[in-house]
C-alpha cells in the first residue's frame, strides 16, 4: 500500500459523543478529518489529518456555481472485542475515480485514499458506536475550489473525509416501505451523470421526493428518461424483485449507479444458487407478475439501510401491495447475511471485509 | 420597491482595478458583496453589504454533497456620461425563483434582490469598465448550508452577490464559431432540471465540452435526451436558425433554459416583422435545409456574447458550412441593436433598460 506521508494535528478539545442510542444520521461529526489539495502542475498534495472544522472558500469557487463535486459513502463497524471493520472500501475508491472522470476532476489513488480513510479511523476509532445496528459513517468527497466562473473544469480541488457515528437504520427491526413510482420527474438520462455519485443527481430527485412525502410515501422508484417505462433506482438505493422465483434487477446502463451492496448481493444471490438475472423490467412487466401472483419480493439495497424491503408499489394511483405489506425471506436472508458479515459474526466468504489491524499512528 | 434594511459595512482597503484591455471573464471580484441568509422558520434576514471575502462552510454543508444551489447571471453597463444601465434584470430575479422552486429552496423577493442588487452597484459603480464592450457581470446565487448529509432540503441558506468586471466578448468584431453535434453526451431530459439555472447542468456538460474542444471545436450543440434528434441549446446558449427567411428556436419543453437574450430576441424580431417559429426541430430538418440551400444563419444568444454566430456544424462526421462561414445580416443587426439599447446608444421601444439613479447610500 502506498504510504503518502499524512501530516497529523490532533485536537486539543474532544467533543462529547453523542448518545448512541440518539443518533441522527448525518447530524454529528468526529473531532477530525482527512484534507489533501490539488493543483494543476502540482497534483494531490498536502495530504493532512487536522481537526474538524469549518472550511474556508471564495464565494467564486466552482463548485457553487458548476457543481464540480464528487462523494462516496460507506461504513465502519467495532465489535465488541474492538476490532473495526470496512466493508469492501477498495470498491468505494475505484467508483469514486469513475465519478472524477465522468465529472473531469482528477483522480485521487486508490490506495493513497484507503491509506487515509484507515488512518483516520484509527485515530477516531473511540467514536465508533458498539450498540447493535450502528455503525461510523464515512463520506470521502472532493469539490473544486476555483475561484473563477468560466465553464470549465476547475485547476483547483479539494479531498475530505469526515466521519458521523450513525444509529441503528432499523430501531424496531427491518420494516418495509411504501413507494410511489414517479411518472413526471426523472433522475438521470443516459448520456448523463446518473452513473456518477455526483451532487447534481440528488439535488434533482428533491421535488420528486417532496411530492411523495406529501402523499405518504417514503421514498419514489425512478423510471427511465426515455421512454418512463423500465425501472432504474429506488430513492438512493438499486432496486431488486423477485418475480416467480428469480431474483431480477436493472442492469447497469449508464444512468443508474452501480452500487457495492448491489454488486454484493448478486454475489451472494449466485453463490447460493438461486436464480438472479441484470436486465432491462418494465413496469408492465412488474404489473402483470403482481397480477398473476408472482411477484413475490421487491426490495431496495444501498449502505444506509443494507436491505430495504417494499411493502406497496403505486403506480399512478394502482397499488400493488408485496408479500402481504411483510419482510420476504429472501430480503431477511441477505439483511442477516449482510449484516452479519459487516459485523464479524458470520464468515466472510468473499474476503469483503477489510480488518484494521491497530497500527501505531505516528503524530507529525 | 421593498426596502428591507440593508446593513453596509464598507472596507478598508480598496483593491487595484484590473486594466480594462485585459480582462477575463470571471477572474477578478469588486471589493464588496451583498450577502443574506435564511433559517427555516425565520426566512431570509440579516441582508448586507460586506468587504467582499471568503466565506466559512461546515465541511458537511449541503450544497458541496448534495448539490442545492441556484444562480443568475447578468450585466451592468456604464455610459460616458456616467449612467449605469441593467438590461432586463427583473427577468433574471423572476426566473431565479423559478429555478430556486425546482430545487427545493426557499423563495427571495424578487424586488429586495433587485434593490439589494441596485444597492450594490450603486457602492462598485467606479469597477464598472467603460471601455467598448466591457461591462460589469452581476452573479446572484444561493448555496444550501446547513451541516446534515440527509438527503432532503436543507434548513439553512445563503444568498450572495458577487460582481465581477468583464472585458468584450469580441475583441476583434463579432465573428462565428464552429460547434460540434453531441450524439454521446446529453445536458438535460424533461423531468429533470435543464429548465432551472442550477450547478448540476452545468458539471454534467463539462465532459461533451472536452471532447468538444479536442476536436477542435469551441462548443457543442445538445439534442433531446429521448430520442437525440430534436435540437436543445448551444454550450450555454440559447439557439437559432434562419431557415427560408424564417427564424425557428427550439420551444421551451422544460429541458431548456428560458434565456433572457432569448426572449427579447423573439420580441425584436415579431417587432421588426421578421417571420420567428417556437417549435421542435430535428436535425434531419437542418441538415435538409442546409442540402437545399436554405440554412442561411446559425446563431447562439446568451448574456456573455448576446450573439454567437455559427459558421460551422458538425454533425457526426457531417459537416455544415453555414454563410460561408461569416456573419449573417439578422445576427448582425440583433447584436447591434441589442448592444446599443443596452449601452443606451439607441431609443429602447421595450422599455428593457433600468436606469441606476444616483440615490444615496445610506450608512449603517
Amino acid at each position: 500500500m502506498t504510504r503518502l506521508p499524512i501530516q497529523i494535528k490532533l485536537t486539543d478539545s474532544k467533543k462529547e459523543k453523542p448518545n448512541p442510542e440518539k443518533l441522527i444520521f448525518g447530524k454529528s461529526f468526529t473531532d477530525h478529518m482527512f484534507v489533501a489539495d490539488y493543483e494543476e502542475g502540482k497534483g494531490w498534495h498536502s495530504h493532512r489529518i487536522v481537526p474538524y472544522a469549518p472550511i474556508t472558500l471564495d464565494p467564486a469557487a466552482l463548485v457553487f456555481h458548476y457543481g464540480q463535486t464528487v462523494f462516496e459513502g460507506l461504513k465502519a463497524y467495532r465489535s465488541a472485542d474492538g476490532t473495526v471493520r470496512l466493508f469492501r472500501p477498495e470498491e468505494n475508491m475505484k467508483r469514486m475515480n469513475v465519478s472524477l472522470d465522468r465529472l473531469c476532476m482528477p483522480r485521487f489513488d486508490e490506495e493513497a485514499a484507503l491509506h487515509a480513510l484507515t488512518q483516520l479511523i484509527q485515530i477516531e476509532k473511540d467514536w465508533i458506536p458498539t450498540l447493535e445496528g450502528t455503525s461510523l459513517y464515512i463520506r470521502p468527497f472532493i469539490i473544486a475550489n476555483e475561484a473563477f466562473l468560466g465553464v470549465a473544469p476547475a485547476k483547483k480541488y479539494q479531498f475530505m473525509i469526515i466521519l458521523s457515528p450513525v444509529g441503528s437504520y432499523y430501531k424496531e427491526g427491518i420494516h418495509p416501505i411504501r413507494i410511489l413510482v414517479e411518472n413526471e420527474f426523472v433522475r438521470a438520462v443516459k448520456g448523463g451523470t446518473g452513473g456518477a455519485k455526483t451532487a447534481g443527481n440528488y439535488a434533482s430527485g428533491l421535488k420528486a421526493q417532496e411530492v411523495a412525502d406529501q402523499q405518504g410515501y417514503s421514498q419514489v422508484l425512478w423510471l427511465d428518461g426515455v421512454e418512463r417505462k423500465y425501472v432504474e433506482e429506488v430513492g438512493s438505493m438499486n432496486i431488486f424483485f423477485k418475480i416467480d422465483g428469480e431474483i431480477v434487477t436493472p442492469a447497469i446502463n449508464g444512468s443508474i449507479l452501480e452500487g457495492i451492496t448491489r454488486k454484493s448481493i448478486l454475489q451472494l444471490l449466485r453463490h447460493w444458487n438461486i436464480p438472479v438475472a441484470e436486465r432491462q423490467i418494465a413496469m408492465d412487466e412488474i404489473r402483470e407478475a403482481y397480477e398473476e401472483g408472482k411477484l413475490e419480493e421487491v426490495f431496495g439495497t444501498g449502505t444506509a439501510a443494507v436491505i430495504s424491503p417494499v411493502g406497496e408499489l403505486n403506480w399512478g394511483g394502482y397499488k400493488m401491495i408485496i408479500n402481504n405489506g411483510e419482510t420476504g425471506p429472501v430480503a431477511n436472508r441477505l439483511f442477516n447475511t449482510l449484516t452479519n458479515i459487516q459485523n464479524g459474526k458470520e464468515d466472510d466468504p468473499f474476503d469483503w471485509v477489510m480488518e484494521l489491524k491497530s497500527e501505531l499512528v505516528k503524530l507529525a
